[in-house]
């Protein structure tokens, strides 16, 4: 059995054939041209994923497309409500991919990815997982009974935006205090320039000519500079937090940790552990969470798109 | 079909047969001694399950026991790991019952009174939806897809143990600044303690003669008495943006708010739904969650101990 799965992004869009053994075909691509007019972009999409199917030869069934698309995602209608990031709204994916001849399953991004991990990468074991996503933002994914949890009209798995310090810092979404504005890349970088302008002497002043990103921070820490090690320290101190809270909420059998900061590692992951073990909630008996990281990286999208098809 | 549903509170516990249309038939209870075995309750209780259920006379067939237990349930092995109420630890509940003959089901007592809530009450209408105890503590109740959601080892749904102020108040639970610290009656009562030490004009003096409890605060705050009004203002906040962040994690059709404070109504509910509203996350197109008050009150408990049974 095979379907298409096509991970939007906000600059490209990224597809394959994938079959329910998680075997990923080959990878079929485009630009998101900036300003185009949104059903103009879904068009050349449906042209080229027909071109593509035309295009190989199958030994199994395409059973449907799946696409994971980043925003608000009426998944049940198979419309975008609303992506900030890609400045689409109101637009009906599974309506302008109808002419394709096959059933369109739409879910957000990070719910995509969520359920790659969950079939066929580092949450395959277990029947209760939650992915989080750190990158630019902070994304979530649920998988109750080895299914994806949407809730209702496919809104919910916003894990990034949950207060976690009220009144604290602005986030994107309009609330104050927000994981999200704690634990992305980019309130990790935020962290960072407060602490290098105040600390000329860091390494990071060095190591960041080309760019200051999380993979500079994380590489300084581990080389051993006092302003990144701190940095880091704080960083695992409120992504740890946001765990706990999930771990209470949920009491997963595991997280796992996807996106640009995940990709530290054992070295950030190892911290994470030490710190809710130190600081877990007082309740005796609570299992433990099982912490990892994404396996698939950036196939985790286009296979879970795919396994959108995949019982 | 008929099952007994058992609730069990840290001075008392009550029981009836409910059957699945969620009628309540005749109520038994007894007192919880303090200090006495654990063993030694559990057989009384059981005892008591006897002489019960062979003084009725039951039209329809009895299916099970189930029980909600306040503490860290490990409900798929019928055993209270730890309960901080009671002080129960490591208590096999299933086993001690199981003379009686009957399937002995047991669940945390929030978790059984979001159940009941969910099949016989406020909750009737939705697939999925939260229910938020506010009492001493702050409780939760997941339920998705109409079924009770309740983590590994059934130790999930504690939604009063998340952060919301890192760094914030002592919690029971060890953690600083979870929701439970500032939504429940003891964080308002904690709050107007401090308020009327600066306040000795506060009509709250008067009003807690006979001590202070939420009632007193929110009838105060109804009354015009500007300290209460603010109280309430503040516990508004705190409150819904605890909600707001399980509206995000879940997107649910409802939330269900139980327990003493619920018990303000509309005066409570008018103004959380307001600043719901004005406060809610930016993306657009996500549905409004129906924030409702619990219909069973104390019965939802034993309703819903009782609907473990019933599918």
């Amino acid at each position: 059995m095979i379907a298409i799965g096509i991970d939007i992004g906000g600059t490209s869009i990224k597809g394959a054939a994938v079959n329910d053994k998680g075997h990923v075909f080959e990878v079929f691509s485009m630009p998101v041209e900036k300003g185009e007019d949104q059903e103009t972009t879904i068009i050349k999409l449906r042209n080229l994923v027909k071109d593509y199917i035309s295009s190989q030869k199958f030994d199994e069934e395409i059973v449907g497309i799946g696409m994971g698309i980043p925003g608000a995602i009426d998944s049940p209608r198979g419309i975008v409500s609303y992506s900030n990031n890609l400045k689409w709204r109101n637009l009906n994916v599974r309506e302008l991919m109808k002419p394709l001849g096959y059933e369109v399953r739409i879910t957000n991004d990070a719910n995509a990815a969520a359920l790659g991990e969950a079939r066929f990468g580092a949450g395959k074991d277990y029947r209760d997982i939650l992915m989080i996503t750190l990158g630019t933002g902070v994304g979530g994914g649920i998988i109750i009974d080895r299914k994806l949890y949407e809730g209702n009209e496919g809104k919910g798995a916003e894990l990034g935006h949950t207060i976690i310090k009220m009144g604290g810092r602005q986030c994107s979404c309009g609330r104050k205090g927000c994981l999200e504005a704690y634990a992305s890349a980019t309130g990790l970088i935020a962290d960072a320039k407060i602490a290098m302008e105040k600390n000329k002497e860091t390494a990071l002043w060095d190591l960041s000519r080309t760019g200051l990103n999380a993979k500079v921070i994380f590489d300084a820490a581990q080389a051993g500079d006092k302003v990144a090690i701190r940095l880091v320290k704080n960083y695992v101190k409120y992504l740890s937090e946001g765990l706990m809270n999930y771990f209470n909420i949920f009491r997963p059998e595991a997280v796992v940790l996807s996106g640009g900061i995940a990709k530290a590692g054992d070295y950030l992951i190892s911290k994470v552990k030490r710190y809710c073990k130190r600081n877990h909630y007082g309740y005796e008996g609570s299992p433990e969470v099982d912490i990892l990281v994404s396996k698939l990286g950036y196939d985790s999208g286009k296979i879970g798109a795919a396994s959108l098809f995949f019982e």
